[in-house]
């Protein structure tokens, strides 16, 4: 090959970073791939919008057809988000016998399995790092690092404005509509933040990464979301004195072959290598039966680093076409997806109780945790300012989603209970 | 392929756990290769020793010839361990057109180019994952994940042992000698612990990890190595008040084209991720221009994360070999080495001396530092028990290491001083 062409979908921040490492590696991608790699066109929304990066004006077209139809086009890279046309265009492009490279979580989320159907078709390759984890090489780790294993918990913070926002709270101890604020000024939320704070971009890179990791097919449906925005200082503060830090956290479990897929507020313990990823930073938490324990760190997006991953996706996407084999390493799903039901998913839950202070109520409540097996690891009664109230903490041990979900029925059906205050998932520590 | 024979060099612990994932994800093997992969002869030292694996007595063989010349073996996995015979072993095998998986850092340390040159003009695959993480996939994370991006800086917490005794004597507040018997009787470090606690082993690994991240060769006799046989309870308790952990850290630094490796006891700020990283665990932190900081953690030994490692690179070896193109990714260095004159290897230093408790001590001291371009970011002077001296704690600003040893010289002229106690590297903080 004298030289490979590129053709890019989308120059935002992502877009315009994947130029700047083409052209600034350009060495080391001749090194790599064994010859020059150009961008060809781009598609834009307005090409005569200045930009902070310096690209040829022939090289813009709104046209996607410019690029689909271009037979010189080896290689599209997609970093232009939406769900839909996007989808329709990288068919098109895999049909054409395009290799594709993808930083998008929604569309992976949603349609991954029928785009990796058509790369497979096709003989193309489908690479998507880019669309989970920003500048953390998990795709290929879980892929092939630890493909000869079996894993069976898959842990994540896989969400960085979340992660600030949490790290803020629990360090400044401020609320969290202030945060989020502040968060916002710094470029760390997005002036619409719903999509990140109530869980569903966490969501869709769990579904993603437990797709790879358990070899089945998992749909964003399949995942139980909770955000953050409901979280108060109060929770993250008793969560300190119980030693818990509050995260927000993916985690994926699979036993034998069932398996579950949530993302929720979660106090975690202390000493879990995850609760010490602080700020904007992602990690990912993997268990393998024969492995252990690893952990994945690094930024969790930003230009710069997701356009890393994007050009390290393109140089495997390249070395592939250089040897022919596009499209030959992709894997079907090894295993059908089966869910737990609800007897079987467990962990442990955070209840805080406002109570009325009265004969018999601590006796009436745990009467109803008993009757539906939950045991307490930790107990913490506080008397409230407002008279005739107490504050009561209880911290379980494993309980099973449906005891837990009856449990909340049968305690909002008691007089006695003011207010459930809130309640959180909670793990680490003993059984 | 019907099925695929594996020759295995070694029945160790770690050969044992090959044999055990290989038989236990036979399934798991054949979705990803295709067919059936078997282990059809292993060399031992001792056939007839009794294991804790069961293995046909009829596999096993003393005579290396016999699975070297076998043409149906199409993969040599090496686990045996040793250096000169090992290495005639795996380039016999590579002559004979055989792929070859290796856990051996001394052996890649010392002829790693010398193995990837042979295996590359014999078209054939050689990986040594297992030889540097124990589990963590670094290797490839570097070779593939982090391809695109310009690395800067590699650290490690790259040996388990050393990792293991300082985190106790810094928690227990014991000293080195009691910890390292501890460590020995916990199987966390060998009968002779030389090679590990002297820094030699992770030496070796950060030679393999340097000339990968930074593509060049960089050989063992490239890194400056020392132990931690000498740190003292005094220094780990000042460097906690200080806000430092202290960790046998691996360094490799480039600056433009010019490379500095070294492993060395550091005190590292308290804020730094490796600075968590507890017990037997290891963790690789990389900085890349584009991607920032990301870190790898995970089991730095064991028979089973090993293993995984090793069955790992097995299945890449073999999904090569069904696209055919064995020995076909393999990379030559793209840079020549150039190592950094002392003159511009600059590290913060931590110095605790005894001195005369005498009028004009201190200036002395001082004054030699600023003759040198040292000046300080933090100063602690205490007074001891011994009457008449005084304890000196210095922490520089970043120093070169030319004139850090010019100031050792001159330190060590200087009659005031009662002892030079302790130096440490320091690393974080400020300038």
């Amino acid at each position: 090959m004298d030289s490979i062409s590129i053709g890019l979908l989308g120059l935002g921040t992502v877009g315009s970073g994947v130029v700047k490492i083409i052209e600034n590696h350009q060495d080391t991608l001749i090194h790599q791939v064994g010859c020059p790699v150009k961008v060809k066109k781009i598609l834009v929304q307005n090409p005569s919008k200045s930009r902070d990066v310096g690209v040829d004006a022939a090289t813009l077209t709104i046209n996607p057809e410019e690029i689909l139809n271009d037979p010189t086009i080896d290689v599209i890279i997609e970093v232009m988000g939406g769900v839909e046309d996007t989808k329709a265009y990288l068919l098109e492009a895999l049909r054409k016998g395009k290799n594709v490279v993808t930083a998008n979580k929604d569309l992976m989320a949603l349609y991954g399995s029928e785009l990796l159907a058509a790369a497979s078709e096709n003989g193309c390759d489908l690479y998507y790092e880019a669309s989970v984890g920003g500048g953390i090489p998990i795709i290929r780790s879980l892929a092939d690092g630890l493909s000869s294993d079996k894993l069976t918990k898959i842990m994540g913070i896989v969400n960085g404005t979340t992660n600030f926002i949490l790290t803020k709270m629990s360090q400044e101890g401020s609320p969290y509509d202030q945060v989020l604020k502040e968060a916002q000024s710094l470029g760390f939320a997005e002036a619409d933040p719903t999509s990140d704070v109530e869980g569903l971009d966490a969501a869709r890179k769990m579904a993603i990464l437990a797709s790879l990791g358990f070899s089945m097919n998992i749909d964003l449906d399949d995942v139980l979301v909770k955000g953050i925005s409901s979280i108060t200082e109060e929770d993250i503060k008793y969560g300190k004195q119980l030693g818990y830090t509050m995260k927000l956290i993916g985690t994926a479990h699979r036993d034998n072959e069932k398996v579950e897929v949530s993302v929720q507020p979660t106090l975690l313990i202390d000493s879990h290598p995850l609760a010490s990823v602080q700020n904007e930073f992602n990690a990912v938490y993997v268990y393998g039966e024969a492995v252990g324990e690893t952990m994945f760190y690094g930024p969790g997006a930003g230009s710069l680093p997701t356009a890393t991953a994007v050009v390290s996706d393109l140089v495997c996407v390249l070395k592939n076409m250089r040897l022919g084999v596009s499209g030959r390493n992709l894997l079907t799903p090894q295993y059908t997806k089966q869910l737990k039901p609800k007897e079987s998913i467990y962990s442990k839950y955070y209840f805080r109780l406002h109570v009325k202070d009265e004969v018999g109520v601590f006796s009436n409540i745990t009467a109803i945790f008993a009757q539906h097996r939950a045991s307490f690891e930790k107990i913490l009664q506080l008397p409230l300012k407002e008279s005739g109230l107490a504050e009561i903490i209880l911290v379980t041990h494993q309980t099973s989603l449906k005891d837990y979900e009856d449990i909340i029925k049968n305690l909002e059906g008691l007089e006695k209970i003011k207010e459930i205050k809130s309640i959180y998932r909670v793990e680490g520590g003993g059984r």
